[in-house]
């Protein structure tokens, strides 16, 4: 059993897995850098449902680019997202992650309302009046907060990322933002997550710093 | 659009999402408690193939409630498992989550013996002497070194949760720990992460604690 390791060097293990993911997407093309967005999606989940799913507004990477060379900090629902996205590349351009789903004021909101702490964490971050990035990795609520709170036009955000997983109103919740001029990108369907969510932000750190991690 | 959304409440998101998961796996059974695993798995990822996938050594998931039990601590290879395992319930019984990846022990042994880093965190937890449960949600090259250590009688794991995900060795490293005598959970082939290693754990904990998020 042994013997059938092969041996890669450990620099050499994600080139030879995004060669596996070229490879097997057989020559299929993605538009206007989102490729790697693509490919890392389907080495983060041996997935290969992204390359069909992920849907993307107009012109998206250039303007999430330009938000996070502008130094926008990105707010996301999970703490599983937060501690996956690359926050030493981030920071070089001043941006922060913001989890907001632990605070004891969001928790008491969402008792007050009724309505689910990733709600009341959009509504903090919403509050807060800076210009966001949406890491959206778990819950749909948090999307439909955030479609409500821009009809109110209490926010604007940068991007959405609208990654949540699952059955109850995942599906519905994607389709209110891309419903929106919002920039977006979204795996549409049930399946997403906060590995999803957290690889799509480093994805575009990785294109932009144009390091190691940045494989066609 | 946004009429299309369904009024659930948020404590029965969970409860109606598992009972969608339930209709759609349309009368198929699990045995000796692993039913709520692959259905948490599924819920994590909306990934059905996660009722096909999964691996349980014999009594596995009475074996894993043992050591949780008696304050087993828990080593992970990603800090992302580390934010998603509930370290409320685990801290119950007296076990911790640890990730030794950021360590800069690690990273300076890495740099020495030209291993991964995930590998030499598997090395020094091993010469930490404590039994521990193993999650691994990423990297193959943690698996490879955990045989390799309990070939050499280094280590004794309590449980290992063989959840690497991707293309290189990835499912030899599988296929490895579950040619051993040691207790396993493993979704074998590619798929796997961070996300599937954390949701393993907690479905194994709320089976414990009977709590609200134990559905069938």
């Amino acid at each position: 059993m042994r013997t059938q390791i092969e041996n890669v060097q450990p620099k050499d293990i994600e080139t030879k897995s995004f060669e596996i993911i070229t490879r097997e997407l057989n020559g299929r093309t993605f538009e206007n850098n989102t490729e790697l967005i693509v490919k890392r999606c389907i080495h983060t989940s041996a997935d290969f449902d992204y390359a069909d799913n992920l849907c993307f507004s107009d012109d998206v990477v250039a303007k999430a680019m330009e938000a996070i060379r502008g130094g926008a900090s990105i707010v996301t629902d999970t703490n599983m997202a937060k501690a996956g996205i690359n926050k030493v590349s981030l920071g070089k351009y001043g941006g922060q992650v913001h989890c907001f789903m632990s605070d004891e004021d969001v928790a008491a909101a969402a008792k007050e309302s009724g309505m689910t702490r990733a709600s009341e964490s959009m509504k903090k971050a919403a509050a807060m009046g800076e210009p966001f990035i949406y890491a959206i990795g778990n819950a749909p609520t948090a999307l439909i907060t955030l479609y409500d709170l821009m009809e109110e036009g209490k926010v604007d955000p940068l991007l959405i990322i609208g990654a949540p997983v699952g059955f109850v109103n995942v599906v519905q919740s994607k389709e209110l933002i891309m419903s929106t001029s919002v920039p977006y990108i979204v795996p549409k369907g049930r399946k997403g997550g906060s590995n999803i969510a957290a690889c799509i932000v480093n994805a575009i750190l990785y294109m932009m710093n144009n390091d190691r991690h940045y494989w066609k």
